[in-house]
C-alpha cells in the first residue's frame, strides 16, 4: 500500500472516523483506524461494533492495499508532522513508513484482515433532511434520554416519520422532550429507536450546515447516515417505544409567558445550594403578573421574583430544578410559554408552532 | 456587618484570594474567604497556612464587621447573581443575607474569629521589579523544580539579589534553569528559597503588566509580595541552596545555533512513541550544518534532520526529550544557541546576553 495525502485530508478523515473508535476494549483491533486503498479511493473506517463510520479522503494512490493503525498513534502523528504532503507506505510485513519533508516515522501496523467491517445496510427505505435540522433536533432532545441501562429503550431517541414530518422524542421517566421537524417531501410512515450514543457522535461529526443534506436509510435492525463523503452505521434499539401521544394533553388551567433567559438564570441561581444527588425541589408560585421562585436546602435558601404574563388560575408547583434547566438551555426563543394543569400534573414548555414540547413531571413538596 | 459592592469588585477579590484557599483539608475554615470590614476598607483574606493572600476591594461600607464564607459558595453565588449592586449583610448569629435586584440568598457563615490571620512580615529588606518581569521569570524557570518532596530545597526557586540583578534559579537533579533579571536600582545582597507552589499562584494573580511594579519584602522565614491592592505572604524554604555557579561552565567544544521552533517541533515529534515513564532518550548527531535527530522505542522510531550553524567539533549526545522540550517551550527567541562540552557533560541552552541558561544533563545511550 502506498498513498500521498495532505495533512489536512488525513486530519479530516481521522477526526470523522475516530468517533467510532473504541476507547476501553479488550479487542485491540477496535482501537484502530482501518485504511483501505483501492484503485479509485482511500477509505478510513472505524468500528466499535455498536457504531461504525467510514469516510473517503482525497489523495494520490500509488499502490492499493490496507492497514490498521492505532487511532491514537495515527492522530498524534499527523498532528505532529511538519507541513507538506505525507507519504504513507506499508510493506508486506505490516511495516509502516510515514515520510513528510525530512521526517521519517517507522512502526508496525495491524493487519486489515482482522478488522470487523461495517454491516451492510440495504438502501430501501430512506428520508432526507438538512444536516442543520438533524444536528439541532438531536441537541434539543438528547438530554432527556436515560443514562441508566435498566430500560434500553429509554437510552435511545424515537424517530417517527409521518408524511412530511419527522418527530424526534426522548424520555427518561421524569420528562419528555419532543422536536417536530419538517421534511421537504412526503415519505412512508416509519418509526425506530436510535441509540443515544450514536446520535451524540453523529452530532459531533455534522458541521450543521443549512444547505447540506443528510440521507438516512433504515432497515429492521440498522440505520445508515450518509452525508458528504461519510457513512455512519449503527444498530437500532429493539422494542416498542412508549405511546407518547397518550402522554401529551393540550388543555391547561394556567398559561405563563416568561423571558427565557431570566427564568434560566433565576433557576440556575436556585441550584447554588443544591448538592449533587440532593433532590431539593424549586418552588414556583404563579400569581398575576408575578412568578415567585423559592428553594430551601440545609445549606441555605434563595428567593427570587420574575415578571410574567399569565392567563388562567394561580398555581404553586415544585420541580427538580435540573430538569427545567436542561429544557430551557436548548430553547432558542426569547420568550417561552409554560402550561400547567394542576400542581400534581406535568408542565409543558412549548411554542405556538408545536416545534418543541418539553414535558416535566412535578415533585411533591411538603 | 453590611456592605454594598459591585459584582465586578467581588469577583476580582474572590479570584485573587481564592489562590490561597485550601482545597483538601481537615480544617473547614481554611476553605473559607474571610471578609473583614473596617470603617475604611473591605478586605478579603485566604490562608492555607503555607500561603496567605489578602486584597482590598472597593465598595460602600455601612457597618463594619467580619465573616468567613466558603470560597466555593461565595464565588459561585457571585457568578450567578444578576447584574446590579450586591448588598451583603451579616447579623450577630452569622446569618448572611445577600441581595441583588429581586434575588435574595440566605445562609450561615463561619465566625471570622476562627480564621488564621496572615503572619506579620517586617518591611525591612525589600526590592522591586515589574510585574511582567517577575511573571516571566517564574514561567521560564518553574518547570525545573522537583515535584518530589524528598529534598524540599528542590521544590523551591532560588532568588538571589546582587546589586541591580535578580537571579531566579531552579534545579531537580537532572537540569538547571536560570533567569537573570535586571532591577532598576542597586539593592543589598540577599538570597532565599521561595516555595514553587507560592510562585505558581503568584504568577496566576499577576496580570503581568510592564508598567506596574511589585515590591517583594523578605525576612528570615517569610516573603511578602505587595502589588496593586494585594498582599501575598508565604513562608520561605529553610536550608542552603546548591552552589549553582560551580555547576556552570563557560567553555565548550561545540556550539550550535538552530531555529527554536523547528527544534521544538522536531523533538516533540520524537516523543510520539515515548510512553509516560518510559525513559527513552533522543539522540542528537551534530555534524557540519546538519543536526540528525533519532529516537527508537519498542513502538517505533523517528528520524529527522534540521539545518544548523555549527562551530567546533562534531558530537553525538542523548537527552531525555522532555527536558529539552520544557526549556525550548519557554524561550521566546527565534534562534537558540546550544553549547556542548562532550557527550557525558551537560549541554547549555543560552543567549548571548546571559538572560537565561538552561543546563540539561545527557543520558547514557548504548
Amino acid at each position: 500500500m502506498k498513498i500521498i495525502c495532505s495533512p489536512e485530508e488525513l486530519t479530516k478523515g481521522i477526526n470523522i472516523v475516530s468517533k467510532a473508535v473504541a476507547s476501553k476494549t479488550t479487542m485491540p483491533i477496535l482501537e484502530c483506524i482501518l485504511i483501505t486503498v483501492t484503485d479509485s479511493e482511500i477509505k478510513f473506517t472505524a468500528n466499535n461494533t455498536e457504531l461504525g463510520i467510514e469516510t473517503i479522503i482525497q489523495g494520490e494512490i500509488i499502490e492499493p492495499g490496507s492497514i490498521a493503525i492505532k487511532s491514537k498513534v495515527l492522530s498524534e502523528m499527523v498532528r505532529k508532522l511538519p507541513s507538506g504532503s505525507v507519504n504513507i507506505e506499508v510493506d508486506s510485513s505490516l511495516n509502516i513508513s510515514v515520510t513528510c519533508e525530512k521526517t521519517h516515522f517507522n512502526f508496525i501496523g495491524e493487519s486489515g484482515q482482522d478488522f470487523t467491517l461495517l454491516p451492510k445496510v440495504e438502501k430501501e427505505a430512506s428520508f432526507m433532511l438538512s444536516q442543520f435540522s438533524l444536528k439541532e433536533g438531536i441537541r434539543q432532545t438528547i438530554f432527556s434520554i436515560s443514562a441508566n441501562d435498566a430500560n434500553p429503550i429509554m437510552t435511545g431517541e424515537y424517530f417517527e416519520i409521518k408524511q412530511d414530518h419527522l418527530r424526534i422524542a426522548s424520555l427518561d421517566g421524569h420528562r419528555i422532550a419532543i422536536r417536530n421537524l419538517e421534511l421537504n417531501q412526503t415519505y412512508d410512515s416509519a418509526s425506530f429507536i436510535v441509540p443515544g450514543k450514536t446520535l451524540i457522535e453523529i452530532s459531533k461529526i455534522l458541521a450543521g450546515e443549512m444547505d447540506k443534506d443528510i440521507t438516512i436509510y433504515y432497515t429492521q435492525n440498522h440505520i445508515l447516515f450518509e452525508f458528504d463523503e461519510t457513512k455512519v452505521v449503527s444498530r437500532l434499539i429493539e422494542g416498542e417505544y412508549f405511546k407518547i401521544d397518550q402522554m401529551i394533553f393540550s388543555d391547561y388551567q394556567t398559561k405563563v409567558t416568561v423571558n427565557k433567559k431570566d427564568l434560566l438564570d433565576c433557576i440556575d441561581r436556585g441550584t447554588l445550594f443544591v448538592k449533587e444527588n440532593d433532590k431539593k425541589p424549586i418552588r414556583l408560585e404563579i400569581s398575576d403578573e408575578k412568578l415567585d421562585v423559592m428553594i430551601k436546602t440545609l445549606m441555605g435558601s434563595m428567593q427570587d421574583e420574575l415578571e410574567i404574563e399569565k392567563t388562567g388560575k394561580d398555581i404553586t408547583i415544585c420541580f427538580n430544578p435540573m430538569f427545567l434547566l436542561d429544557a430551557l438551555r436548548v430553547i432558542d426563543d426569547e420568550f417561552v410559554e409554560i402550561r400547567f394543569i394542576n400542581s400534581k400534573s406535568p408542565c409543558y414548555i412549548c411554542d405556538n408552532e408545536n416545534n418543541y414540547i418539553y414535558l416535566i413531571l412535578p415533585v411533591n413538596y411538603n
